[in-house]
């Protein structure tokens, strides 16, 4: 559990891209998030006060964040002398990048004098049980994707805030690593041992009240062959009550697959509903989020129209239309 | 990779069913284990030479294998003295036991200084890639279960010795600790991290020449919500050509689910190929091996007829019947 809030480290971003983690709390958590550090050359910028080390300190924040990625995933020596010095002036680091904090020999050796913590988010940190099956209390929602990185973090983030601002219970349970910089816990879910996938799902969401969504983060897919394990143990481990398909129609091949095409949303619907009967038998396909971002607003106000027809479900782009028809299809079968 | 021949230490097994592990090398890789070591008190008998440390290494042994497992998985006290001596000795170790070799310093000290190595097989001893889903060339066959423990390494290690027999071209390829133990090599999936299974599975598995089959251990099953992802990654990996199905038909729930009912083998089918296909749109459903140990003969004739009317395809039990069908079936596509 990291603690919040955040001061956002942006180092010497080169673009906003660059910083996306960054971004993903500035959009998320913003209560989170009480000011940005930028380093000379810095192009990224979160809109959020610029603040000292010690400025940041005194408004109250614990953590500062690696917000931004370097090629390679290197904590560069740039940034050293600003990370040394935020463990001295009292604060946590956490960070996603392959580069661990814990691999740093001068990171660790200034947090142990300091007894700060350093929060690699790649690693996991629990001795995660083996998945029981057993059935929990309350009710949970997965998105699983027809491919990798078609928004699905973003569709169940975007749920999450609608069903708070209608007073529902909800909670984001996060799966990777920006999800866990987001929220300040969750489970790396690439991370863990094999055996221990689907029992790490089941920790992550455990019993709650009978009207309470985790919504949980989807990762993969079932049809992309280096991660779709990943995808069955959230589907096993999660035993979702609702699962909402997830698509991007403009691909032409599967993410880094050079030669696989995506499955239809049907394909997706029958396998991924298919697989989550065994642990749960009630679950329903409820809903599908659409990634719209390489359309126009007609050619995607069409799209979703023409899904809707074909699939029966309600069907929108959570970031460009919200994520009402999302949240209404949830509360139908709670 | 583990040296061999091996000596099979048996410790003080209580009954032979504790020392499965030798059972397994001595059944399928004879040629590998030279002779057992018992020490006072031990009930299992692999009808193998009994020989000193001193005769084994005389008669070219090269590692001791622990071939019996302890309650809860623990290197005994009694056993240090004799794994201590086998270093000094020039053999290698090599165990499958939760309790880690490497976890205990005195056997670490003593392979320090004597230059032997520790086989630890539930450690992944290579840096995985991810799965790049790239065709390989030469066949490959899985069997996936109804449910754990059904047979699938038996079955595979069966097919590979019919095979060896009618001198087509085979290789076992160990996906677990038992199979690694019995034939040197593989990788220990279970233990492989999430991101990495797939990959693992193709690193497994390479290329080869066009008539040559890898016989790859399965392990869980799509319908286990415990290890269901291993079990994707095999199938996603893997890329086989032929799919043989394995069935225990006495069991009432999936091993350690209660409540969990077992799929139907029609469904087993219609699951794995569609997602077998992802990854080789050429792959079939060849065969069906069943474990019919809780059976009499009778019954298990009439059952295997049953299922090959029904599923339209072959059926045995490879244990009692031999393996002859299930090549047969692969002969054909081949």
């Amino acid at each position: 559990m990291i603690q919040t809030p955040y001061l956002l480290f942006l180092g010497d971003a080169p673009d906003q891209l660059a910083a996306k983690v960054a971004q993903g709390i500035r959009d998320w958590r913003p209560e989170n998030a009480i000011g940005q550090f930028r380093m000379e050359g810095c192009k990224a910028d979160m809109k959020l006060p610029d603040m000292t080390l010690a400025e940041a300190r005194a408004a109250g924040a614990k953590t500062l964040v690696i917000g931004v990625a370097n090629r390679g995933g290197v904590i560069s020596p740039a940034w050293k002398k600003v990370l040394v010095q935020a463990l001295e002036e009292g604060f946590d680091l956490a960070s996603g990048l392959h580069n661990l904090l814990a691999d740093e020999p001068d990171l660790v050796a200034v947090a142990a004098a300091t007894g700060q913590a350093l929060h690699d988010v790649r690693v996991p940190e629990v001795d995660y049980p083996i998945a029981n099956g057993v059935k929990r209390s309350g009710k949970r929602c997965l998105a699983v994707g027809t491919d990798c990185s078609v928004g699905k973090m973003y569709t169940a983030l975007a749920m999450d805030r609608e069903m708070q601002a209608r007073g529902m219970k909800s909670t984001f349970r996060a799966t990777g690593q920006t999800g866990i910089l987001i929220t300040g816990d969750g489970v790396p879910l690439d991370a863990v041992v094999a055996d221990f996938m689907a029992g790490a799902v089941e920790w992550l969401s455990p019993d709650n009240d009978p009207d309470h969504w985790d919504l949980i983060e989807g990762q993969g897919s079932l049809f992309h062959v280096s991660y779709s394990g990943v995808t069955m143990a959230l589907i096993h481990g999660g035993q979702p009550d609702a699962l909402i398909l997830a698509h991007e129609p403009t691909r032409d091949h599967m993410r880094g697959l050079p030669g696989y095409t995506l499955p239809g949303l049907e394909d997706l619907r029958d396998m991924a509903l298919t697989l989550a009967r065994v642990a749960n038998p009630a679950c329903e396909v409820v809903a599908i989020s659409v990634n719209t971002q390489h359309m126009s607003e007609d050619e995607a106000a069409a799209y979703l129209a023409d899904v809707e027809a074909r699939m029966g479900l309600p069907a929108t782009d959570p970031f460009r239309f919200g994520a009402g028809k999302l949240v209404d299809a949830l509360a139908a079968i709670g």
